[in-house]
């Protein structure tokens, strides 16, 4: 680990004591992640391999996305500390990447969100880690059992779709040349000629200010009120973007994403602090989450000629999601409550 | 006021120090209740009346409810010390007028609880205290429109039918018969012959045993525990009777207004108490409404060759009125939880 020379220090205090990270810590950390992009790709395009820590092709295409997002958040923060000319190239390239690594799964993990939910709405139980039911399936009503039929057609079709995309993307030119990227970034990092006595924590610390910043603008004692049916305010909105109150809460969860990965480029992250962090971002997800699964609901209710019991089921499943987002900023703010006083 | 005289002896500590309220507080609270029905009913035939305190119609059927109930429910606490054939003729006809009165307020309330879910799902604000919106004004999708107007010809139809029933009501021999009883109960009280220094007590507090039994069978572990989407379980079941789970609450409902009566007629009511009771009332009042409304919204979503957008509507409204009822349970749960680490 690059990181195991570093002092423990707080990144939020400012450069103290004795002497911090500098762009030689952050140049560590990105070869090490630029090293376990190349292992993962190695792995998806050689699934049955026999080399020691063998992963499946989903588990390396998420160990790809892994890397890739760290590449891009360390080039983002610690900007001031890179090439210009490399980083403002591969930033681009980085996000078109990981978009189009990650729709697939995104997909199919909103058709298994959407699955569940019309199973726990029909009062089935399912033990954890259970399969994920398919929509014709179990004890539903004929309304639920044609909504999940048409919930796994579209988002079938649309996984197929990123699916193809996704193979498309990795046998691209333009695939090839961030590849290439990436495996000179495992040996040499582009630093500026300052950068590696450069101290680290100012960079760190404006990023967590830029979340901090975004933080204040949610509407934390909304959200911190149980039942307060914010969420669901727009549900039947004529406004065809009916969920713009939902935008600041993904934007924390970015910057919450870039202030971790600040940390870890840091210190490899103070465990007790990047168990918060990480609770506080997993709400976040599950807020992103149930609020694409809400949209993609009442996306598939406009499907024309589709049976009345149909449209009923997706309603009470748009509904189902939006209050899952409630209840997600419900536990975003008391974990975000928790950490603030705790620090 | 008949208890004006009393002890304000806490009537859970069974009866300590000085005498407490006896069949002759009943006898006085029963015939104060009586003469308030008497006069609810001058004013509901002659709303035009210029008599001091003169109320509207609405007013009027209110107050006649708010007696009955009183009087049905000591006849109930306290049984054992009114003359039984009196008390067990008179109770299944007061729980006729009662329901009989209280259904043309129950379907107009239930109406206006739907309207303005549906503007509130659809973004609208409403001042407090507003005119409650018709199902066609503002700025509604169609399906939210036409979702309004359903419920409104249902609900306005049911609403009709409720009322001629009770005009009916009210001209019949047997309202004649009950209104001659309360008349009779307004100037003596039929308790039987040890009543009047029988100590009232005992009876009271089997009312709140009764309660605090019915109470400790609810889920209020679950229901304390903010967004346990318990009650949207069965939102699509097929279960032809979907929420056996309300069933509990709604008990516990009509033992805490046993509680309150009883407790008015023993003390007059405690402030203090009386508001928490009264709390803790009104969220199992709420609780019953958005049960009630939930399914309405159900039963239209069932109306035959209905758009798939109007069904759809009524889906997010059925969900929106489960929360409501998940909403109610846990602040039951809070007001319960204050009341008895308070006492």
């Amino acid at each position: 680990m690059a990181q195991q020379h570093l002092e423990p220090t707080d990144p939020r205090s400012g450069h103290v004591g004795p002497p911090g990270p500098t762009g030689d810590a952050l140049a560590g950390y990105l070869r090490a992640q630029a090293t376990e992009f190349l292992r993962a790709l190695r792995q998806h395009r050689d699934p049955g391999g026999t080399a020691a820590g063998a992963q499946d092709p989903v588990d390396a295409a998420r160990a790809l996305r892994r890397s890739v997002r760290r590449i891009s958040s360390c080039l983002h923060t610690f900007r001031p500390l890179l090439d210009p000319d490399w980083s403002e190239s591969l930033r681009p390239e980085l996000a078109w990447l990981s978009g189009t690594l990650g729709m697939e799964h995104a997909y199919e993990s909103r058709l298994e969100r959407l699955l569940l939910a019309l199973h726990r709405l029909s009062g089935a139980v399912f033990p954890t880690h259970t399969v994920v039911p398919g929509p014709d399936r179990g004890n539903l009503t004929v309304g639920a059992a044609k909504a999940g039929a048409l919930l796994d057609r579209r988002l079938t079709l649309a996984r197929t779709r990123a699916h193809s995309t996704a193979l498309q993307a990795l046998g691209s030119s333009r695939f090839h040349a961030v590849a290439d990227s990436i495996a000179v970034l495992a040996s040499e990092v582009p630093l500026t000629r300052t950068a590696v006595t450069t101290d680290l924590h100012p960079l760190a610390t404006a990023a967590q200010e830029r979340l901090e910043a975004a933080v204040t603008t949610l509407p934390l004692v909304t959200a911190g009120s149980p039942y307060n049916a914010e969420a669901l305010v727009h549900g039947l909105s004529p406004d065809p973007s009916p969920h713009p109150q939902d935008a600041p809460w993904h934007q924390v969860r970015l910057l919450l994403r870039l202030h971790r990965y600040a940390r870890e480029a840091l210190t490899g992250g103070d465990p007790a602090v990047e168990v918060r962090l990480l609770t506080a971002g997993q709400a976040l997800d599950r807020h992103r989450d149930a609020s694409e699964a809400a949209a993609e609901a009442a996306a598939a209710a406009r499907t024309p000629r589709i049976a009345p019991a149909t449209a009923y089921a997706l309603g009470v499943l748009h509904a189902d999601q939006r209050h899952e987002v409630e209840a997600a900023r419900f536990a975003f703010q008391q974990c975000w409550q928790k950490q603030t006083v705790n620090t």
